[in-house]
């Protein structure tokens, strides 16, 4: 090859924030997923699915006053020069599904979906610019009975997971700190964006602590690099009445309502939350889900459509984190009532109430508390070559084992040295290796090479004259039985693994 | 609402080309993609997925003289002014994946994802912009049995979907038509172009039979609206000697053979393309395949980047096109080898083949053969909203359904309208509706109505007052008895339906 063509020879890279999946990955996620899909389906949701692409104005984030129409979504117009963006949620899209189809979908509407999204950020340390999202929604059931039961859904699907005694599923109510926003003078249209920067200070309680989120509802605040975010500029006693709402958790449901309800006395969207927390804890009570529910007013999501319940399932076991610093695992899924999203289509409120799962975040759990196997799988029973002219026999015996449900395949490489068909071998993880040379087939007989009895006996045996002399794991069988030995292997080393507590 | 607020509102649509996917259409798809996985898995492939997003030069359609890089896909810049796109098939991504892990992976390299994939094109009736491929590749296997495990794998694929009889899986190389271009003088660089015209014309047989290909090679076709597309220019001697390679399929392989040995005999690149279709078909023969695989010299696939054998899985069986026309179903899958592709990135050729598997094609083919059931799945047990004081009771009947294993949910619409709570039982075609009033309450019993039994009760039974006086399928059971209960009803309804060969 010249030197021209190696210069001229593409990168083989992925863009920044993207990431491939190997199998051992792929194969957990379906796992895991397929449990929440059970869960899902015994509370009576149905999969529905939207593509990736929709008209940015409808994903709800268009900002007239930019060259691109958003800065945290991908977009790019059509031939008709309408703007076009990849979706960065899974509710947006639900939402332009359910105002389309209105009327032909059955009300209150149930329905659940796995998906990717896509954010036009900046890459960080597990922050990846494609993700999965797996969410349920109901649309059109108005009450708090809708609510109770996304969060008793969550639990159920945590403990379907392993996760019971692990998580709490903390809820809270945005109307109660609205609220608390007219306690403290910040009701009405002109007070929006003060509103907004105290519900993104709250949410960041966290990660920052309680003097942290003290300065951002004051002043403003300082971070570890020195850069300054300004505060929403609230005097003493409104940042104290806002952390008496966010530190209103009490021993049982009942003391945090009745602290809330003192504390929004005078409003009646206020009073109105409080009163949707208290039948909230009252049914997940009857239901038997005491403890794994908790009444909690420090949560409040940062996402700004919320407009009632808000929720959220947080893993309370402890985890090391990227600075050395044990902390705990904290949220793997939320979310809350939108009850404006659909409404954005049709004129008019439609009352909606859903949640979305990090499903990497929550993959990530359950390698952390080894309730996950990533290891890999078996691999498939390789049929080497020893005589590239007797590869249709060598083909001819792979395709036996498969009709009898074995995983298995030829060596497909180069088959000169057999020394390499081995390692490969190995590296696929594969329990057999079936070998034939011409003296074996003249014989008519095969060797089944136990590779995994082999490894264990070249473990155990250090004298490597001893291994040889022994030829340990590997039988010489007629041809015409091989598929019946294989199986019978296979099955043994089957009950090894399950013996040995794998 | 007012006037303007109505104005304002966004209307809620898809995209031209986009579809949503009701739940189903979902299911089927993953019972038909679960059967697919499971031969793969058998096959020793592993699953390994990219993002949907790529730089636009690694697919590998990059039009430098174009504003936007390409018709075709979707495309836009990053931050850093770099060109990205949705990628537009599944091999282009993975010779990019095996290219930047080329040292870690095992080879040969067998993989398997599905995938959705994008096309900037105009939509039409059947074509989307956005849809699922199924792929497996084996990477670094040069040999003909690599492609003939392909086709063999087709072949068990369509087996294991019911499709065995129905179908046929047709192979050929592209080295014995470069062979063919070679005798009628298209061989080297300058008639790159028109062997790229006489390609298309003949991937064009399907759809415009033996004449439109023969015009297609000479000067050219006007087409049914009265578009001229331009031939290739060949002469009638070179175009007689291209329609005797596609007609050069024989009574049985070793004919077919034969007739292509006659015709690239002056051809050493045509001449081992014919040896490679005799060792495949050698090998399908001996793995038991003759009659499911076949040599036929018609296949040549309309990708330019294949460069040995081609195959493609055709079904025979006939349907009703759109314009009300008998027809073959035709391809519902196809591939080849590609062994420039991984060498874009490394600067050497490396030995692949692989297929794709159009999803939701092959689901029109199952369906089209009644081998899928797309009516609605068993909706849940609808327990009815009678008294809204008693939510929390009614609740907690969900809760215990749940627990023991049955898809069941609360009402959680406005109760006001029975009614309207027992149209919806219909509507997601509960097999049962629980009822409690504040007399049963009082009891301490429940009722649980057949919504199966009272439908086809309320078919048989014309007289109303008769249906009314019987209160078909309805019983009344202690609260206590509520899940036994339940669970009875329903294995009685599966075995009516059982018996009922549903």
């Amino acid at each position: 090859m010249s030197g021209k063509a190696k210069a001229d020879k593409l990168k083989a890279r992925l863009p920044r924030g993207f990431v491939d999946r190997e199998a051992a990955e792929i194969r957990a996620t379906e796992r895991m997923l397929q449990k929440v899909r059970e869960i899902f389906e015994r509370y009576g949701f149905d999969p529905v699915e939207t593509p990736m692409i929709e008209y940015t104005d409808a994903l709800g984030k268009f900002l007239p006053d930019q060259d691109r129409p958003n800065e945290g979504v991908f977009s790019f117009t059509d031939d008709d020069e309408q703007w076009l963006s990849l979706r960065y949620d899974l509710t947006a899209p639900l939402a332009r599904h359910v105002a389309e189809n209105f009327d032909s979908l059955p009300k209150p509407y149930r329905s659940y979906r796995a998906g990717w999204v896509f954010r036009n950020e900046k890459p960080g340390p597990g922050r990846f610019r494609q993700f999965m999202q797996f969410d349920a929604d109901t649309v059109g059931a108005p009450t708090p009975a809708a609510d109770a039961e996304m969060c008793m859904m969550m639990a159920d699907t945590l403990d379907a997971l392993g996760l019971e005694g692990q998580y709490v599923v903390r809820v809270n109510n945005r109307k109660v700190l609205d609220g608390v926003m007219e306690a403290i003078g910040l009701a009405g249209a002109e007070h929006a964006g003060t509103r907004l920067v105290v519900l993104r200070a709250v949410d960041k309680l966290d990660r920052l602590g309680l003097d942290g989120v003290r300065a951002l509802l004051g002043e403003g605040r300082k971070d570890d690099s020195g850069d300054f975010t300004k505060g929403a500029g609230l005097g003493p006693d409104e940042v104290e009445t806002v952390l008496s709402f966010v530190g209103a958790k009490g021993a049982a449901a009942s003391e945090t309502i009745e602290t809330l309800k003192g504390l929004v006395s005078e409003s009646s969207i206020g009073s109105a939350g409080v009163e949707e927390l208290a039948e909230i804890a009252r049914l997940v009570g009857a239901a038997g889900y005491e403890g794994k529910v908790e009444v909690d007013p420090s949560v409040v999501r940062g996402l700004e459509y919320y407009t009632g319940p808000v929720y959220e399932a947080e893993l309370t076991f402890e985890v090391t984190n990227d600075k050395g610093q044990v902390v705990r695992f904290g949220s793997v899924a939320g979310g809350g009532r939108y009850d404006g999203l659909v409404g954005r289509f049709k004129g008019q409120d439609v009352p909606s109430t859903g949640f979305s799962i990090g499903v990497s975040r929550l993959l990530s759990a359950l390698k952390a508390t080894g309730k996950v196997n990533l290891s890999d799988e078996n691999g498939p029973v390789i049929v080497t070559v020893m005589d590239r002219a007797a590869v249709a026999d060598y083909q001819a015996m792979v395709s036996e084992l498969r009709k009898a449900g074995v995983r298995a395949e030829l060596f497909l490489g180069n088959p000169k040295q057999f020394g390499k068909q081995l390692q490969y071998a190995d590296r696929r993880n594969a329990p057999l290796a079936i070998i034939q040379g011409s003296d074996e087939r003249a014989e008519g007989v095969v060797q089944i090479k136990d590779l995994i009895e082999g490894k264990r006996l070249s473990e155990d045996i250090e004298d490597n004259a001893e291994w040889r002399a022994a030829r340990p794991a590997q039988v010489t069988v007629p041809r015409t039985d091989l598929v019946e030995a294989v199986i019978k292997i296979l099955a043994e080393q089957a009950a090894d693994r399950e013996g040995a507590g794998q």
